[in-house]
């Protein structure tokens, strides 16, 4: 027995917690979903995440938890990707919570109508808008990144695993990352650690 | 000495950390800052939070804090508020980045542009897409709550308190409750609890 994912190889959600798996170097059975195909929209799969969404990890036990932030603070608990003294807890948190609101919603999903949607002029004017605010994303990371090497503390957090995914492929969507060289870096000493694994290339 | 909190009265988001604070009996102070007049985006308070926005709490060190969830799950920890056990700590986590991503951008959105901004035609359709999605969420809530009282485990926690605060206000965006009889439930219950306080109107 032991961890199952539920996951989709372009999702930078998903490659957060293969991330953290392959740093702690924890087994899992990886199960693939086609997104494309409505595979995590079928009755069966809508038993396991009422939500509809990859990633999704499974127990031992056959119980689920959705939401890839909360499957990285679940399984970083005990370890030094997850702090735990209370304001360094609360930082990381703070983070994750910014990444999902602010980040994701504009890099990823630039990224994803860029290689999925057919691009009418209304949605031309909306990438434009999402530019801008991942821009402004990346921006408020560099500025913080010029201060310190990692988002919280000494040493690398889910903080900077979440972080990283969608981070590392905005050209995909669009976002060029060379005005941030303080992101840049870090993407880099992200890369340099043991077990890293990189965002999977486009399967088409 | 004591916590500050900056907030906005019509914001939900800050609504949560002011429902937990009474729930729990703390004493904060409390500074006001209009969004609508760029008071969250002046030199003085990007330099307490880069992001500029409220809710921040500024810890009696100085320290600020960001994102209202993650101020929820600071001032939560060592209370019945925020579980231990990890797999239903793991599950509250969950419910708080579901609420950021699904829930708060479309209903918290949708009441903020119907009291906010003009409604163009091209506005008018990303309302009803909005609200589309705005009841698909609190479809959801409410078929998990007609299995059980609160959203995780047997009493109340802070995925409760993070999803009351825009949920209970949900027709000020055109959105009617009507259809979710479990939801509606469910808030009369968290309207029940000593300490409770209500989001407050609309100033105007």
């Amino acid at each position: 027995m032991m961890l199952t994912l539920y996951d989709c190889l372009e999702s930078g959600n998903g490659h957060k917690v293969r991330h953290l798996l392959s740093l702690l170097g924890r087994d899992f059975k990886l199960v693939l979903k086609d997104i494309h195909k409505g595979e995590t929209r079928t009755p069966a799969f809508l038993a396991l995440n009422p939500d509809g969404r990859i990633p999704l990890l499974q127990l031992e036990d056959g119980r689920c938890l959705a939401e890839s932030n909360a499957i990285l603070c679940y399984l970083a608990e005990g370890t030094p990707f997850l702090p735990t003294e209370p304001f360094a807890r609360a930082q990381t948190l703070s983070w994750l919570f910014w990444e999902q609101y602010n980040h994701e919603p504009t890099i990823a999903v630039a990224r994803f109508w860029v290689h999925h949607l057919e691009m009418t002029e209304a949605r031309k004017t909306q990438l434009e808008e999402l530019h801008e605010k991942g821009r402004a994303a990346l921006a408020l990371m560099d500025r913080h990144l010029q201060a310190q090497d990692w988002l919280v503390g000494d040493g690398p957090t889910i903080a900077d695993l979440s972080l990283y995914s969608y981070s590392s492929v905005s050209e995909e969507g669009g976002i060029d990352r060379a005005p941030y060289p303080a992101l840049q870096a870090w993407l880099t000493r992200i890369e340099a650690q043991p077990g890293f694994i990189a965002m999977e290339p486009w399967s088409g």
